[in-house]
């Protein structure tokens, strides 16, 4: 039946003449690929190129850990390498074994096993994101995003022709998204995506914060999606699943950040019944399925929790530092890093313009850091985040650079 | 300036009041996850648990080989593993030694080097056509595809809100899509997907050819886009690219047919200047980067020709196999298979329906295919794809097993 519609609409002579756009060069270029750059990712192409030419960089611009994986799961790589079926295709979900080692994680960190059948395994977070915008919505739809916020969010929202909205989460809202003011839209969103710990601010909501959010959505007909990438990484508080409280909520999850494998692009989402078939039409897709030896070796990252705690408080020492050695001007007005490895440093008093000031920083002082306006378009030039998952030493050193670069530019000035 | 566009467009209040649709658990699901599935990959599952069930399948449903990867990309990764590096992002467009040995290929084969910054590496080829589609086309805009042809294309356009349109590849057209034809529409399409060899038919394109569809798009300001995955394997013609004769092209490939490489979903995409910046950002909010140690170990892919040589041996001598096995009524009007590794078998003189024919030749004789209405929606009926890249004892035993099954299924109607 479903055969026939599609049929329809491909053969379909009924269109509107079009005169074709052209551009210098006789073909069109899209509108939608006019996104705005990840700047976290052009400064690390830039701080990359400058370290190529001999510049010593500190390396603070960008959202991962130094480490490496842990050794069971390149020792479970190189066995399944030896492998010939890790050469082929998983089915669009991935591999059965790794699905169940994730409910088994579930289970043991939240108290509740997610059924393997709503597991899917994906090439990082960031295609789970496509997948549940995808599945979830269509062109038109408003999802709303607090900002500051992950900016992907936004720009594969508008790459699919959906509508990001704006839901305040600055320092006059304790950097909490605030679910009134979507009360007071003309039109309540079609989704709502939440982050904790959030990216860039390491804000952490506790269990009843995340329950008051998961109600609402589910009183108001708004479908949640929880990125819970940072999940792992709060230094005094606990990090809890909207999968506990919200039946029509997408958990989005994966192995670049607590799990330390960043390159190896794995990640994963936990899907309501309702969205199960369509995700795996569009994983189908959108890119068949992940990487298979690296599915199998995953399966032994969740042996590795021992190390993955001493990177966290490896992260929370390098906290520290910044929050002690840092400029009080910066920190005492900074977001409240209580999670993920980033400070939201707030730089208000020092310039008003966080792209210049980051850029200076990096050719002044060869410290890579990101300008906040990646995470928060109106408010963001007030801001720097700096990711403290680097080492001790790194982290010491970046902030004698710091330091000095601000002395030399109050210097400047006076 | 950029930036203060999309603060405009995201804290926009002028939009119209819309009810939130509601489905049974009250949030929506959308319609565009309203795809068709991929039949090919439904089938594999279904025989990967018939498999697990103790059955022997002879699986002739997916297009990948049944080989490993080389020894020395596997050694290479297994080097890389080692390397802390190894296990963080690279830039989007990917490794730099990678692409400048995918220009080296470029070299060798077709006698043209494309520049590194050109070349894009991606999560396979499926990520590359999402980037394609999005950097290149609006929605509402139509691209032209042939039919038969691979059913990605037209699940992941509608997915993005394109209007996938398709030219006629069929037998009345010599198994080649007739350009003439999206002349006589009510509009030219903005783009044009062509795929030579092609996934189902092994249709080889010459170059002759090859150019007329180029200079055709040039002249007509249609984006060509052009799927060169089974470049390679072409078992008489020799295949040329259509980055020799369109500027604007979008050349594809990938890792996963010639190079045996499927599971490790690495990629590439040969990019006009103009599309450069639009799909890094594309890719950034994507996937960010494809996987690091195995971006790296690709690069020894390309000291391996010779064992590529000799799968395509082995993939010739298995079309053979079928073509002089099956019974005649299904190969005299199959499609050409001269490359790939897909006989597109003609079994319109024992069913009217491809779909029950492969459930039924997977549950009497656990040989699992494809149905033709995969690759086309209107004559896909008639046909069933058989991927020949398997071992020469399975193909044979297929060949047995799918005589006894037409055997008796002619039994069973006398």
């Amino acid at each position: 039946m479903q055969r026939s519609i599609i049929r329809t609409k491909i053969v379909s002579k009924q269109r509107q003449h079009k005169p074709i756009s052209h551009t210098g060069t006789g073909v069109k270029l899209s509108e939608r690929s006019k996104l705005p750059p990840f700047l976290a990712l052009d400064v690390l192409q830039q701080a990359q190129a400058l370290g190529q030419a001999g510049r010593d960089i500190i390396h603070l611009e960008i959202g991962q850990p130094s480490t490496a994986a842990p050794e069971p799961v390149n020792q479970a790589l190189k066995q399944h390498l030896d492998d010939r079926s890790a050469h082929g295709y998983t089915v669009a979900f991935g591999e059965t074994a790794l699905r169940a080692a994730i409910a088994g994680h579930y289970d043991s960190w939240y108290g509740t096993r997610p059924p393997v059948d709503n597991i899917a395994v994906t090439v990082g977070s960031s295609t789970a994101f496509a997948v549940a915008f995808m599945a979830a919505f269509d062109a038109g739809d408003v999802i709303a995003i607090p900002r500051p916020g992950y900016p992907a969010y936004r720009n594969l929202m508008m790459g699919m022709g959906l509508t990001p909205r704006h839901i305040s989460a600055g320092p006059e809202q304790g950097w909490k998204p605030m679910l009134e003011e979507m009360e007071s839209w003309d039109r309540l969103p079609e989704g709502l995506m939440i982050a904790s710990p959030s990216n860039p601010t390491g804000t952490v909501l506790d269990s009843a914060e995340l329950q008051t959010i998961c109600a609402w959505c589910d009183r108001n007909g708004v479908r949640l999606i929880s990125d819970e990438i940072y999940h792992g990484l709060a230094f005094s508080k606990t990090c809890d699943t909207a999968l506990n409280y919200n039946k029509d909520a997408i958990i989005i999850n994966s192995f670049s950040k607590y799990f330390s494998m960043t390159g190896w692009r794995i990640g994963w989402m936990i899907l309501p019944d309702q969205l199960i078939e369509a995700s795996q039409k569009l994983i189908q897709n959108l890119f068949i399925s992940a990487p298979t030896a690296i599915q199998r070796a995953c399966v032994s990252a969740f042996e590795c929790y021992d190390e993955f705690e001493a990177h966290k408080i490896r992260y929370q020492q390098n906290r520290d530092l910044l929050l002690s050695g840092l400029p009080r001007q910066m920190t005492d007005s900074a977001a409240p890093s209580d999670g993920a490895f980033y400070l939201y440093a707030d730089i208000s008093s020092l310039t008003d313009d966080s792209i210049s000031f980051a850029k200076a920083l990096l050719q002044d002082e060869s410290v890579a850091t990101t300008p906040g306006v990646d995470f928060d378009p109106i408010d963001g030039h007030k801001y720097l985040r700096l990711s403290f998952a680097g080492s001790p030493d790194h982290i010491e050193e970046a902030v004698r650079r710091i330091n000095r670069f601000i002395g030399q530019q109050k210097s400047a000035v006076a």
